[in-house]
């Protein structure tokens, strides 16, 4: 039922259809059409430490790339790619793994003297990965890859005075205006790790408005999901807005480091939004959910529903205005937000309209990540525990046990190679793009493979501390 | 430094002092005053199976109530309670408990009368627990202990067609618009518990409702919190609004079944609305979040703060309009939404303003109910496990662990008596409460007993299916 869900609506148009998966959509004119060019400003590229690795699409072809052998990533990091089927003409994933090192920004004179002195560290240096899921072209990804590691290390350069002690001072630049300020702090039981975690969160909501200014600049509609580690002080931040995911795979367990952000998991946030502000349907949906579209043969009857407020579901009595296109709608992969967005964080989608409305999507939206950490302290990490990485394309046909049970074995049968988290990589994406097979893609059980960018890091955490 | 916490803001005044907690009162005229008395329409009383106690202030008493030993409450539960010391004059808490039998409606001729004919129960049972802990006033407290269960049971009854069976059908007087309905129902995953958990809530709202229409009639403002426990076709439905809070206690095992909704809990949901409609601020309240009250000197420098976004910390640059009183202030049991309330859900609250201002805190407030399930199909429940319901007068002072090691040493040693439980529930408050030891209520450490309201069910699960 669900593959013909999108010819069932008939607020749906070709230019929606950009924003959808595969396996809605017909190959065709259409696409093409729907597929906005990169912005002369953004050349469409792929990720930096790929070295000019081109990933343009070759008909029936998915080949998966790695970084140079002789080039390795911090920590080792393994990495992988491939392009989808019949999604975009570009490769819409996007990523980067870098060093991220801080200053100790200089203070004015005016500020504490004998308290700057008594900070000895100059720099603080840390890991970055990230992985961006783009959607409606790829200039949101391209620009987030480019640039939000650069908003990350400036927000924390902002408070470095606050993320060098274990507990921050009340007073950035640590004048004391009451004496009992530490213990304030203390009580509220802030501490180094909540700073970083808030300038994450900033830093994500500054990169969102840089690329809200350029994609009105270029009056484009593109925008992406991003999932960013961050390694710093010993303990690892994974800040996710979006439908990627990022695992712990250790020897005897898994462990999530995330969750997903969609319409579906968002739901009473979005519909409340909706329900305070119902301006922003502009009376062409209803902020209600039912299990299907409703027809004219269901007004007077009751039916099944959710209002924002409730987990369970009511009966409500149909009314004509119930008819409209639901909010969000759908089920599974399926679900959309306005009829347009499978995810409901993000960075971009500023410009972004349902077709022949005047409705945005972006009030719904949110980038803020959350934000998990995982102390190394805490956590014992040993030889091959790895975090895995990976954009949505993977975790559709793999679950959390497959990818810990391929890890696994891989490594314990590649013990040697410098290289081998990179294959590790390729081996994932390979199981999850599977076999060409006729016009279709397929796993070894025959069963659809996927048909989306797919994008790999496998962090070999044991190797932090072994080199730069 | 809590402890003078109360002293050190000018916005608070006299009648302001009826909703704090006894740790921040001092005794005399203001308490007197700013306690309205109940409404003659709402006499005051204590919970019905207590038959006629009257639990009213004797100086430096706080004897514990139980029920009558020949008149056993459903599957036996205990239940006692003990009057606060500072607070009230009155107990503020209320208890309810009873069975509920559901009546299938009548339905009208036009609907389906094969469908009908296949419904065999005519009836369904199901059993019902619940406190309340009031503030402002008993009023609230006492029409929700006299209300929300007829509340529940109409909800259900209005439904009564989509609890019967697995899945609900999509129209709830089963005709049938649409051949794949069944299916659509199914994807969602929708069951029967859905619906009784869409039930529940509806029901807090409405119950919120009616209190509302009492309490403007009677230009009342009390509130109270509501913890209501339904044990219907085979499972536990446990519906928390406020701060007490329902823990399942087993032999190797304890399971919190509620969790708090406090101004701390909920201080994201809180600002966002703030944020969203600054208005409800009337310009007397700051929405962000700092460790402590800012003053004149913190202007211009850079401070922590949180924002609605935030569940990590930043620094802000001090502006003249942060020195407004916090929206959400203080810290743990001392934190208050507005200056003014300890819980951010329950029901009632309609008419609260924020003293000398024109700020109302029933918007920030929410009368929804968070629901878990407990389902005795997938839970080996043992001779000796129970659900222990109590205010937060019990919890202030014990923990899960305490609690839990009473509990058990204690059926441990009283196997035979009937009336056990009720002689546990009053076990269980008299330890919070202490012991007088002059003007102070000590526990035996000597550190401070509760001197709030404490009111306990005990509820004996494998009692469940041997009597009505």
């Amino acid at each position: 039922m669900s593959s013909n869900w999108l010819k069932k609506h008939p607020l749906r148009s070709r230019s929606m259809v950009k924003q959808l998966k595969p396996d809605s959509l017909r190959q065709g004119e259409e696409l093409q059409q729907a597929q906005a060019p990169a912005s002369p400003m953004l050349p469409y590229r792929r990720p930096k430490f790929l070295h000019g690795v081109q990933s343009v699409k070759e008909p029936g072809k998915r080949p998966i790339y790695c970084p140079a052998r002789d080039r390795l990533l911090p920590w080792k990091t393994g990495y992988a790619e491939v392009i989808n089927v019949e999604k975009s003409e570009f490769n819409e994933d996007q990523a980067t793994c870098c060093k991220i090192s801080m200053r100790r920004r200089e203070t004015s004179l005016e500020e504490n003297q004998e308290w700057l002195s008594l900070c000895s560290n100059q720099y603080l240096t840390g890991y970055y990965w990230a992985i961006f899921d783009g959607h409606g072209g790829p200039e949101a990804a391209i620009i987030a890859s480019n640039y939000l590691h650069y908003c990350i290390k400036q927000k924390l350069e902002e408070v470095v005075e606050g993320i060098i002690k274990a507990h921050p001072p009340m007073h950035l630049k640590g004048c004391c205006i009451c004496n009992s300020d530490p213990l304030f702090v203390e009580e509220k039981q802030i501490c180094q790790e909540d700073v970083i975690i808030g300038a994450l969160e900033n830093a994500f909501q500054e990169c969102d408005e840089m690329i809200g200014q350029e994609m009105k600049a270029t009056n484009q509609a593109a925008g992406c999901t991003a999932l960013a580690v961050l390694y710093l002080q010993g303990k690892l931040f994974v800040a996710n807005a979006g439908d990627s995911r990022a695992v712990l795979v250790q020897k005897h367990s898994i462990m999530a480091l995330s969750s997903e952000f969609t319409p579906e998991t968002e739901r009473q946030r979005i519909q409340h939004l909706a329900f305070l502000n119902p301006k922003l349907l502009a009376d062409e949906f209803t902020r209600f959910e039912f299990p299907r579209r409703l027809k004219r043969g269901d007004v007077g009857h009751k039916v099944l529903y959710r209002d924002y407020f409730m987990a369970g579901w009511g009966y409500k009595t149909v009314e004509k205005d119930d008819l409209k296109y639901p909010l969000i709608h759908g089920h599974g992969k399926q679900t959309r937000l306005l009829g347009t967005l499978a995810v409901s964080r993000g960075l971009g989608d500023h410009q972004l309209k349902v077709t022949d409305t005047n409705v945005k999507v972006k009030p719904f939206l949110s980038c803020i990540p959350k934000v998990n950490v995982l102390d190394f302290a805490l956590n014992d990490v040993k030889e091959d525990d790895v975090l895995v990485l990976a954009t949505d394309g993977l975790w559709e046909i793999l679950s959390n046990e497959e990818v810990a049970q391929i890890v696994r074995s891989f490594l314990e049968d590649n013990k040697m190679d410098l290289y081998r988290f990179s294959e590790l990589a390729k081996c994932l994406v390979q199981k999850a793009r599977g076999m060409r097979n006729g016009h279709q893609w397929t796993l070894e059980n025959n069963n659809p493979a996927s048909y989306d960018d797919i994008s790999v890091f496998v962090i070999p955490l044991n190797n932090r501390d072994r080199e730069s």
